[in-house]
């Protein structure tokens, strides 16, 4: 395949009043690659909370500036730069979330190389990244599929420690993918929802028990009742402050709540730390992962397929963007939106 | 030696108005032993935040109950039971600060066996304890000495993980201990407190940068300045809600706070989840530890002699039990406070 | 129901010419317990391997000593000594290989304890344990189920580290434990046989890759070969001497080789070091395990009941000692021998 | 500094008759650089074991190939590739043993990267190097040493797993590394040698009891001795057959021998396999380690100065490399033996 020149790209320009509403595409010069640089077709993308709070800025320290969304995509190889042995055209691959981070804890340099934030995004036709940023996708992953990994499926590895009982929160991406990825690792999972219809498919995904939030507001009573008063080994917790306080409860003597992201606001009891320290428990901040990471939870996708697979909720065409946007806004899916960038 | 039929033992009243200042000293018969159990001579106790909290009844869940105050002695066998094969009249032991945690996490069962609070304390002249509670202390250690490690230094031993720089905030204890065997393990101290006196001692046990936090009351920033910008791999986290958003932001990427105890009260900022997940730190309650772990730190303790001597502050007769506790709550100590319970 | 007096018993007598067929029944007291002892009635107890060393006379250390032969047994509690507060009669237990052996790493006073060797077995109506070394045995297991658990199922949990890629040697007790449980926890599996008929049943149990050693005796590199030339992470290893050399001709860089019996005889290959030393590879001893990793491997099964389902071979009656242990010397089995002890 | 044209350089040619002692200087040129490439200034080298393996022809592997030999060195960046941001000229460098070994396990791919084998060694006097591959030096470190870095440091920091215990065979590289580095943790240290004036040594580098091997031939018996009959946490195992059946008994149950290197050749006892079974320890090859490591070794030793001062034995001048071999080949040294590459 021959390099193309121009890259039909997604634009949010600074200054915007109507957050993601703004959204407009543009067409850009594909980038002259580096000699470490791989070019990459973009296939699929899939869409974050994060995107969202990019794009209607309430989220923190990029002061509105213009920004190139999106930080997840499959896609294949066209061109390698003249130093590059790991890849060649037609290789499938993803991009990790920061293209900097390899391996090993985050870095205040790794997440400021964080792609659809500071560094531009993945919302476009073509775009070129380090070679070793790349990961190989699963043989058996369409593009489709295989761009719900970066942000949510390796958040949720990354979350799973050892452990028999896990709690993950709501039906998002991350939670799904942390339901998938521990009902493989063999944990009896407990999942929340205010729907029944979406319990009933993390049922089907694997769940052992359910909890509807709107029936049983007090689910972290629940959680101690179906875990013999006893708490479960973590939670992978989504939410915030808004749960932040039940989850705690929720988890054993010695467990830990892994803090995905800070969805909601609200009054922070003064008390946590007090239940932190009571219960010897441990609260961690989960940033995405490495490429070692990435390439670990491959590995564990392919030996297991069939419990593996990617949960979409919608297929939304590269010219839908907003569209795309607008439903992630509403909290209505179960599993990942995708975008579809260019044709397979 | 034989049996003694009478045990002279502090006691808090239910009821008491004046906290502290309401021990008494009363006589107790020397309880029968049960098969399993040991009993020991108590010859020195140290004292701990904890047991003030109890006496002054701002520590939860005990209801204004009598207590026999004191969880950390050091003492020797005086009898065994029938069924003990481990310990010999005239071993120097230790008790763990739970007896009924043995390995592995903290429960709800091992928390309630706790001394000195729902269980009886270690304010007597003799006290039963199960076998497999008690620790032979380090051969070198006078019992004084010993009397120092149950809470406070398995509490920092237990904080310490593998790391290259550690915080430590103020000079009581737990920071003390923690100061101490993160030098034996080869780790880079950094230690605060509000008195260049204090900090000499620190400097003198191995700290390597010091931090008058009157002085300088961001003391997160000269943290950062001293980890060029990075942070420290962990903080040992005494204080609770008033110094927590800082210890937050003195630690590198990926670090962790591991919080000892809530000394003080104050607003907890509404950030702090938001600040832990941007960190993608760890926030870690500590509840002492188990036997096995005390055991490992007294084989460490041993191979270490001439950087693990416990910093004494001061040694009471054991009629001066309220002027020890008075001397405690004036936080002026450097190090531990001891009773010397029987003779030597 | 009442303690009954008396325990049919097998026995091994010292000097014994003809090794298990010198089993014969007596009849004992049933011992008075202890303070912290638990008595139970044994409804099942399952052989390995090692029953048959002892009683052949080539398992070290015994100096052809009388035994009381069998390690793991599955029964039900009778009675309680004074001082046990964690069971009472009716609860349905396993005792752990070594009763001594609580948690961490065996010592040589836990490996003395171990049942059916120095200690008296488990091949009897009713038998005292030490309280701590009990577990609960899963709820939905019968006791033929539980009583293959405590060697053979703890030996090849404690084996299975985090891995993607595990290959196991035959299909006796513990090889096919491992597969089990290395599918339950996600794993790809690599299964050996020398039968097609053996090689079916792994495969129905998850394993991914088959190899008929008998066909194919260089299997080392069939397995180089599924891995794509890279190796498995580890090696569940029950041969010794006579596979070692191509286990670590199969292991990836960094991986281990686990070793849990000592089989077969012959030459050790001189490069047996150097080979391990140029993959970076981990040769580990298997000691059965602790009663803490027991009680977690419970959990563990809990969780996955479909997948861990005991494969039992074949069930003897008490009086059918010799033909079970005759059954076992023929190495025809696929999975485990029981022995019904008592009428459930 | 201007970039040179010209490298001396150690060439060995293929089909050496007399080893080492065909050790000759060329003049190569400088090679160009690639865009991630960094051109180092060589200041010294220091020699290893393998490199006299190399030169002699008891390397595996290497079919009497050309080598440019050595595989330690420390020096100054001179120019940087276009690509490279993460270091400029004057910052002070090792390269890592295998460039291409940036974290995690070794691979085939890393292990045939390592220098000074298939791929040019460093005793040259300018050289490229990937960017990555790269180490910034403790600040107080000498070129000389520096050198002494990237095998026998990193391996000995690679050998030692958290544990009391550590015996060190010998006063060799990796063996004097292994011993400083486990004092600076906290560890007693047990150290072997042939002559009590090497001992004295180890004593006063902080090993806390010293075996003379030729007066103690069963060395063994009293490593158990000093350890109250239960052995090593670990041992860090340089000599291979000759020494591993001593090695093994010296260790505790669960604990491991860490295989270095394999000097000698010897008879392997036949029950190896038995013996470690029967201590369920582990046996683990050390092939250096990552430049992730590398970097979390030079924070110890910067944290730890005065206990991580490089034992340099001997220092050469360029032009006497041969002598420097047949010093190393004379195992008459203590520590490291340096060649000085360029004038600092």
């Amino acid at each position: 395949m021959s390099i193309p020149q121009k890259s039909r790209q997604y634009f949010l320009p600074a200054g915007r009043k109507e957050g993601y509403k703004n959204l407009t595409i543009t067409e850009v010069e594909v980038p002259k690659l580096k000699a470490n640089e791989v070019l990459v077709k973009v296939h699929a993308a899939s869409l974050q909370y994060r995107d969202l709070a990019i794009a209607n800025e309430f989220y923190g320290g990029l002061d509105g500036r213009e920004i190139v969304p999106g930080s997840d995509m499959a896609g294949e190889v066209i061109a390698v730069g003249q130093d590059v042995t790991d890849w060649k055209a037609g290789d499938r691959v993803c991009a990790n979330f920061s293209p900097a981070h390899l391996h090993g804890d985050p870095t205040a340099a790794t997440m400021a190389a964080a792609l659809g934030a500071v560094a531009p995004g993945v919302l476009t036709e073509y775009r070129a990244f380090p070679s070793e940023s790349l990961v190989r996708i699963p043989a058996h992953f369409s593009y489709q599929q295989a761009s719900t990994l970066p942000c949510a499926a390796l958040t949720a590895y990354n979350a799973l420690n050892a452990g028999d009982t896990v709690l993950v929160l709501g039906t998002g991406g991350v939670s799904i993918w942390a339901l998938q990825l521990a009902v493989t690792s063999g944990a009896t999972v407990i999942a929340t929802s205010s729907s029944d219809e979406k319990l009933k498919i993390a049922e089907k995904l694997g769940a052992k028990h359910l909890i509807n939030y709107r029936n049983t507001p007090n689910w972290e009573e629940e959680v101690l009742k179906i875990t013999n008063g006893v708490g479960v080994d973590h939670v992978v917790e989504v939410g915030g402050q808004g749960t932040m306080h039940k989850s705690i409860k929720s988890v054993r003597m010695g467990g830990g709540v892994y803090v995905i992201g800070v969805l909601t606001h609200g009054d922070l009891p003064q008390d946590i730390f007090r239940l932190v320290l009571g219960r010897a428990a441990e609260v961690r901040g989960i940033l995405i992962g490495s490429v070692a990471q990435f390439k670990d939870m491959v590995r564990l996708i392919e030996a297991n397929p069939e419990k593996t697979t990617p949960v979409i909720d919608k297929v939304f065409a590269f010219e839908e963007g907003i569209a795309a946007f607008a439903h992630l806004e509403s909290q209505k899916h179960v599993g990942k939106i995708v975008i579809q960038v260019s044709k397979d």
